[in-house]
């Protein structure tokens, strides 16, 4: 019997793509060679990476003058990349924050150059996301994270500004249709709703590129990942290949706007049990609620063994919440089927019916 | 029928990985989830994690005082990392430029701070090591890197120095017995003896980190990684769980010593081809031979479309020579079989007897 798999990251991906992965292990695409043992020069891996970048573009709707880069190193190394690309020496960056994640991002920009945070939401636990504050426009960029794995907040509607818009959208992106055109870079690890940890995915506008001032070292600098094609070093192989294949399958459902359906159904669901379940509260202001990362609490604490066991006799796995919320964290990425949020909601459901 | 991958790496790595690794992809140790959708900080990871570092101690025999890390990005990162973790703002560091890849991580170190090439053999097209040179005592560190994929050289003997002894081992870690005492940093891509692209092992002797007085970005700090046990961010699961299960079976072949029997068998085998055969010349100096990686070209280059179709017919594949040594290259990694190098052997053997 399968696992409803909640994990927050790495998750779960599709099955298709687990049995062609595993596949292509032992033989990929009937070469006799393991897609672990073939050159990242191979005319094989090559057609992998044309393909996986050109799905991006599709599956995006990624306007002309963007650049896809496939690199290495996570959201983590992106923290660095970003303000080494963009910063000026004497410039500036603001970022908004919304969480631990978001704030790593600041701290990183802040060791390097001049970087403030324009907004945050410490004040209650990254609960909410900040509304009305005002992007200087004289500022080199603004970085935003569009999804709040830990907290279950997500940013509905982004800022305008004229500066430079980031984005860190690694646990939201390919879960519903976004206006590219309205960021000039984007950065996601793969090990959301793209594919296994060890890639990062880039979307970032060409011409914002070689104006810094600043000194680029060349494992950090996107024009030369941008200028050979992401293969400047050896690529990861692997997580490159099975995120073309997760790529494949979203296409192959009918795309964005189908999955975005699909993950509002998913959590509707939820969030409905929840509102109603007088067992369970969210911990997300409404407004700013996650469709990916749903975090909510026990009314009554004493229950907590009683229904730990029940999701567990329920092959659930990984809703234990992030430890600085508590609770519990239901993570519903693209590749989550419906069938295991109802198991969720049925299991909710029955602890209600029992407490009744 | 199987192929002889030559590929200079991304290489072939043992059936009996491929095979482990595939199932894991389906269904990871019996616990009906995929290896790619576990998160990295489940107590099933933290296991393969604890077991791949440890493997890495026993084979290797590091000492007390060292830790073992996995990261991200290849020895491309390394050629930034190891002047920031090492070299002071007003220090030195001195490179052994034996190939295009020490070529880059000393241009690496140079954009950062005050790095010199202390001895080279690019006057012959790097077809042999320098030797002879004196490291100063007082520079910051001393970098070499042990083989050189594209000339087919190797380090036999390293030098002796009181300066930190820094050594990119990528393409020969793990093919023989080394003194990891007399190094104090070691870092080697994945992708070659250990497992897929996308995770790179770094042994670093834990004294000589934290003495820098320059100010270093976290994802690029050995200190903070080494404090997070490699997970200050999400690692490369797959790659470093396939790492784990090639040190089980380099361990369960009996070891380094007996890996560096079989090596230097192939080894042999072939270099004596090349020696015995009036068709076939190597490139590199005989003193500074590499064991993994053999180039060599024909003698007469009227016979190269017959030599190639030939060794296609016998299923051999990834010996073209690099562009910038041209001729062949046959890249002979742990797990390439002494079979595959018979068959080539065989094929260089029929050609000369055709031309007798």
């Amino acid at each position: 019997m399968a696992k409803h798999n909640y994990s927050a990251g790495p998750c779960v991906l599709p099955q298709g793509v687990f049995k062609q992965a595993s596949e292509a292990v032992l033989n990929f695409n009937g070469i006799d060679l393991s897609i672990l043992e073939i050159s990242h020069r191979s005319k094989e891996f090559i057609e992998v990476m044309d393909k996986a970048q050109a799905l991006v573009k599709e599956v995006l709707e990624v306007p002309a003058g963007y650049s896809v880069l496939f690199l290495q190193g996570g959201a983590s190394l992106e923290f660095l990349m970003v303000p080494f690309n963009l910063m000026n020496n004497n410039g500036k960056a603001v970022y908004l924050e919304t969480g631990a994640w978001a704030k790593k991002a600041y701290k990183e920009a802040a060791a390097l150059g001049n970087a403030e945070v324009i907004a945050s939401s410490a004040d209650k636990n990254y609960n909410y996301i900040p509304k009305g504050y005002q992007i200087p426009s004289d500022v080199d960029y603004f970085h935003c994270t569009s999804n709040n794995t830990i907290y279950g907040t997500q940013i509905k509607d982004f800022p305008k500004t004229d500066a430079l818009m980031v984005c860190d959208m690694s646990s939201d992106i390919f879960s519903k249709k976004v206006d590219i055109s309205k960021f000039d870079l984007i950065y996601a690890g793969a090990q959301k709703n793209l594919g296994p940890a060890g890639a990062t995915l880039v979307i970032v506008k060409d011409e914002i590129l070689g104006k810094t001032d600043r000194k680029i070292p060349s494992m950090l600098d996107y024009q030369i990942h941008a200028k050979s094609d992401s293969m400047f070093n050896t690529p990861p192989v692997f997580s490159i290949y099975v995120s073309m294949l997760t790529l494949e399958w979203l296409k192959g459902l009918g795309g964005i706007e189908v999955m975005q359906k699909m993950n509002e159904d998913k959590a509707a669901l939820l969030y409905n049990e929840i509102d109603s379940n007088p067992l369970f509260e969210g911990t997300a202001e409404l407004e700013d609620r996650s469709l990916m990362n749903v975090t909510f609490l026990l009314t009554n604490e004493a229950l907590k063994d009683e229904f730990d066991a029940m999701w567990n006799a329920a092959n659930i796995s990984g809703i234990k919440g992030h430890r600085s919320v508590g609770g519990y964290r239901a993570s519903m990425y693209n590749a989550l089927a419906k069938e295991s949020v109802q198991a969720l909601v049925d299991v909710m459901k029955e602890l209600a019916a029992k407490h009744a």
